[in-house]
């Protein structure tokens, strides 16, 4: 499994994705799942992926060598000619339909499932950052204001959280916190979601450098906000009032 | 959709059910899903279904028939006369598979699910109390203090606060509250689940009085406890430290 989160903010991107893969619960590893697709100074595009792995690296390798031409004699198509995020966002759709297919053909009868999604972030020259989530058929959406988020994976431990804190306005260092806290309800409830994870942030502001860090296992911040979050947690709950309707005091006692 | 969350502690146990069916997004309905199966002074035993209602209800029909006999002149097999809640979860797996197998039947090919998976609680005469988790093929789980709750249905967004705030030593108020917050998670983000909820508390202590209570569209209490539940995380979230690999102040500022 894998749980992959992108925040598109009024003040940038921030995208955040565990790394461990599973082939059976008694085959686990480490792969990066936060693939840089294109950084050459003018543009930065990342996806981050979720799913199959063999189909993801498949998808990759087709991207970096190009999709065949539309046309008799036409150049190859690649992802740093793309004019937009949207035909970034085609082509990359396109090679995963592509990888998924072949691969597909080859696992039919065999119960092993070849989908994979993806979060698709960045920009492409002097275009405003944008956030994609592409199916697993190539199709796609682009992540807007109202609902400032897009999961692939594992999402559904970690939603809550995102749904009460996350605004378009929320600052990147708040949205940090929110999104470690989502990934940290997702790993205790889901084993095949773990550290270390890979976190990006990109700043809309291009003046501002971009972050990247891996947080390991043992990451002190972490590892301090996870503990800090149990605590306030419990006394948050401590602070409901109790329900009227039961004697206080509890039962049985 | 449903959702339904069953406790059991050492002070007895809570059962929370939702009550919205939907056939469709567009088709969304109130049906209670907390049966009660025996009631008769001497034992109690109720379920909590998730899952195909017409499967539900062709199971509650089999049981209060009861089942054919295991040899040829028995009497036919009643929940009334189960010797222990183990034997009472088994004929109710029984029902639940027989229903399953004659409605999946007619269903074959139309794509639509018969799966049904209930939670059995109660006590049988003397018996201590007991939860069950029974799965669609009619097999079951006994609920044991290390885990002390069971759900079916939509549990993924509500299962992170039950992992964090729940033992076996937790009161039974406290375990509403806290099931509560649960549903409240819950249907913030799956709409399919809903208000009205059922609630019913069964103390372990026999002199206690069970309690029974719906909590409708409005109840103060859950109205109370649902948009404190949301100020609380928003103040602890301002109390978890802030990312120190990030400047302060945010970015794009």
């Amino acid at each position: 499994m894998t749980y992959c989160v992108g925040m598109q903010l009024r003040e940038g991107i921030v995208m955040i994705a565990d790394t461990r893969t599973n082939a059976g619960i008694d085959n686990i590893s480490t792969y990066k799942k936060l693939h840089t697709l294109i950084d050459d100074g003018k543009s930065f595009v990342v996806a981050a992926s979720a799913g199959s792995l063999s189909v993801t690296q498949a998808m990759v390798s087709i991207l970096a060598e190009g999709i065949e031409p539309d046309f008799l004699d036409g150049p190859r198509r690649r992802l740093e000619d793309a004019p937009s995020m949207f035909r970034a966002a085609e082509l990359v759709g396109e090679a995963l339909a592509m990888a998924r297919r072949d691969i597909g053909r080859t696992l039919d009868g065999t119960g092993i499932n070849a989908d994979v999604s993806l979060l698709l972030a960045g920009r492409i020259g002097n275009e405003p950052l944008t956030l994609y989530l592409i199916y697993s058929e190539g199709n796609f959406i682009q992540c807007q204001p109202d609902c400032p988020y897009a999961q692939i994976g594992e999402f559904k431990y970690g939603k809550p959280i995102l749904d009460r804190a996350l605004e378009w306005d929320t600052p990147l260092d708040e949205a940090v916190k929110v999104g470690l806290i989502s990934f940290d309800s997702t790993m205790r409830s889901n084993l095949s979601v773990g550290l270390p994870f890979d976190m990006l942030i990109i700043p809309a502001d291009r003046s501002q450098p971009q972050i990247r860090r891996r947080i390991e296992q043992g990451d002190p911040y972490f590892t301090n906000l996870s503990s800090s979050w149990g605590r306030l947690l419990s006394e948050a709950r401590s602070q409901v009032p109790d329900p009227p309707f039961l004697k206080t005091g509890g039962f049985g006692k």
